[in-house]
C-alpha cells in the first residue's frame, strides 16, 4: 500500500487518471494466480475481480469500497500442530517461572514445563492465554513487538524446519496481491493476537500494520521515568476479534462490509456471512485442509480428522455448498503450497 | 486516497518510481497553504514537511510511516456552542418520546423538549449519551449512518445559517492535503462518536472511513429476518477515544506512533504527548480559539472565557510553550477561517 502511494504522490502530478479496467488487463495479462491449477475455484476469482473492477460492469465497486478480508491462521499460512503464536506464548513460560517460582507447580506453567506435547497441545485457549497475559503484563507495545520479532528470527517450525514466516501459503499471496493490483485494499481479520500480527505484516504480507484487525488486550497511557508516553499491555482482553467478533471487528476496523473475504474454520464463518449478505457481487473463499502429504488434513468436514486447531465443520461446510461460497481445496486447487515447494 | 490509489495502479504499471522529494518540492511550488498567514506557525509546519519528508534529511520519514492525526471538535470544524453531534442526539429526543411517552417527564428528556437553550447546553455527556443510547438502540449501522445523512442534509447552524459540513477550517483542508501531498497518511481521532464522523469523512475531508478512528458503541452480529447478516448497535459504550483514550485509540486502530497531531483541547492532551514523545522530528500543534470576531474565543487559557465545550486550560497552553508544540492562533494565524469566508 505504502508504496503505492510513493507512486501516487508523483503520479497526481505526472498523469491524467486513465480508466481502472486498463489496470486490472495489464494485471490479467500475464497469470497473476500462477501456483493455482486452473479451475472452478480459480475462474471464481478471476470473474470476480473482473466483474467488480471492469467499467461498466453492473457489479462494478468503486474503488474505496474495494475492502478484501482475510483470516491469519490457516488461511495466509500454517496452524498446525497448534498456532504459532500459541508457540511463542509458551516459550515465555520458563522466563515467567523464573520471575514467579510459586508457578512452577500450578498450571498450565506445570504441563509447559514438562515439554510433553502430547500434554501441551491439549491445553484450552484459555489457559495458554494465562500465560501470555502474566508474560506481558506491563510491557509496551513497542517491547512486546521487538520481543516477537526476535522469537520469530529464531524458531523453526519442525516438520520444514524453516521460519514461521516461510509457511506461508504462496497462492494466497498470489491473491493478495492481484487484489491490491486491481484496487482492493488487503486487510487481515484474525482471532490471533493484533499486535502479534503487526510484528511481520508488513514484510511477510506487503500488508501495513493499520490494516490488521485482530484480538487485542487493554493498553493503558503511562509515561516512563523520563516523561514520555507510551502505552503498556495490561493484563485483560480487550476485544475478541472471532466468530461474531470478525463482523464486528470489520465493523469497528474497517466501517465498510467487505466485497471479499478468505477463511477456513468456523471461526470465520460469520465474517463470510456479513461479507457475502451485502448487496452486489461479494465471493466468500474457505480454505480446507485436504493435504496430509504437503501440509495437513482435518475437519472434520468430508469424514477428516477432528480437531481443535482451525476446525472445519460439515455444518459449515454444507452452508458454504449452499451459498455458493468457494471452498479451496489445498490438494486440487493449489500446484504449490510454499514458495520453498 | 482512494483517488490517489486509483492512479497508483496505473503509475505501477507506467511509472519508475521518482524520489518523494520531487513530489514534495512539487506540492510546495506553489503556496499549499494559501488561508495561512505567513509567520512562525506556518513555517512550523513547512519546516516539519520539508524536514520528514527530503531524501538524505536527518529527519526523513519512510512512506509506511508517515501518519498524522487531527482531533475533529474545534480543530477541524466548529463545537460552539455544543458539538454537532450533540445537537443530532438532541433531535433525536421527540422520536423517543414518541416511542416512548412515558420518558416526556424524565430528565434529560424533560429539559431537551422544553426547548431552553440555556438549560440544555448544561446538560452533561452522560444524560446527552443517554438519549443516543435509546434512540439507536438496535439500528443496523446502515441506517444509523442513513439517519445521520439525513439530518446532516437539512441541519443548519444558527449564527451562520449553513449546514454543519460548511463549518470546516479552510486551513485544516489545506493543511489536511498539505500532508496527503507529502505521502501523510491523514486519520481523524475524535472523542466524538465513530459512526456519526465516518457518514461524511470522505465526502468533507476526503479521508476514508477506515480512517477514522472514535468513540464507539458496542455491536452486535445478527440476522435480519431474510436471514442476511448486519451489525446492530448496542446500548453500551464499547470505547471512549478521549483523554488517554486517544491515545490508546491511535495504538488500536493505527498501531504506529504517528509523526503529527493536532488538537484544540485537554481532551487532546495524551495525543500530542504520544506523538511527540516518539524518537526524531514530531509536530503536536493546538488550536486556539481567540477569534469572537470570525468564529469564538474560549480557554479559560489566556484569560479567555471558561468552556465546558473545547476546554484549553492555562495547564495545557503552558505545556505546549514548554514543549515546543504549535499553537494556531485563529485570529492571527489564520487568513479566513471558512472556505466562504
Amino acid at each position: 500500500m505504502f508504496f503505492q502511494l510513493s507512486r501516487c504522490v508523483i503520479a497526481a502530478a505526472l498523469l491524467t487518471v486513465l480508466p481502472v479496467a486498463n489496470a486490472a488487463s495489464a494485471a490479467q495479462a500475464a497469470d497473476p494466480l500462477p501456483s493455482w491449477n486452473e479451475g472452478g475455484t480459480k475462474s471464481s476469482i478471476l470473474e470476480f475481480v473482473k466483474e467488480t473492477t471492469t467499467t461498466g460492469s453492473k457489479d462494478f465497486v468503486p474503488l474505496k469500497d474495494r475492502i478484501a478480508t482475510f483470516d491469519q491462521d490457516g488461511t495466509l499460512w500454517v496452524e498446525h500442530p497448534l498456532y504459532t503464536q500459541f508457540l511463542y506464548i509458551l516459550s515465555k513460560a520458563n522466563d515467567v517461572v523464573a520471575k514467579h517460582p510459586s508457578f512452577a507447580e500450578q498450571e498450565p506453567f506445570k504441563t509447559v514445563l514438562s515439554g510433553d506435547m502430547e500434554k501441551i497441545s491439549k491445553l484450552s485457549t484459555q489457559e495458554i492465554l494465562r500465560i501470555a497475559v502474566i508474560a506481558q503484563d506491563g510491557l509496551s507495545v513497542e517491547a512486546y513487538n521487538a520481543d516477537v520479532e526476535k522469537w520469530l528470527a529464531s524458531a523453526r517450525d519442525p516438520r520444514w524446519g524453516k521460519p514461521y514466516t516461510d509457511l506461508i501459503y504462496q497462492p494466497m499471496l498470489e491473491l493478495m496481491e492481484y487484489l491490491r493490483a486491481n484496487g482492493y485494499k488487503t486487510y487481515i481479520v484474525t482471532g490471533g493476537g493484533q499486535d502479534f500480527v503487526r510484528t511481520y505484516s508488513e514484510s511477510v504480507y506487503g500488508i501495513p500494520v493499520e490494516q490488521i484487525a485482530g484480538t487485542s488486550f487493554s493498553t493503558q497511557f503511562k509515561y516512563d521515568p523520563a516523561g514520555k508516553a507510551y502505552l503498556a499491555l495490561q493484563p485483560e482482553l480487550f476485544f475478541d476479534d472471532d466468530f461474531g467478533g470478525k463482523a464486528r471487528g470489520i465493523g469497528l476496523f474497517i466501517g465498510k462490509r467487505p466485497y471479499f473475504s478468505a477463511g477456513n474454520s468456523t471461526g470465520d464463518r460469520e465474517m463470510l456471512e456479513y461479507t457475502t449478505s451485502g448487496e452486489g457481487r461479494r465471493l466468500g473463499m474457505l480454505v480446507f485442509h485436504d493435504d496430509a502429504k504437503r501440509e495437513y488434513a482435518y475437519g472434520p468436514a468430508q469424514g477428516l480428522p477432528e480437531t481443535q486447531v482451525g476446525t472445519f465443520t460439515q455444518n459449515l461446510y454444507d452452508e458454504a455448498v449452499a451459498k455458493n461460497w468457494s471452498i479451496i481445496s489445498m490438494k486440487n486447487d493449489w500446484k504449490k503450497i510454499f514458495k520453498f515447494d
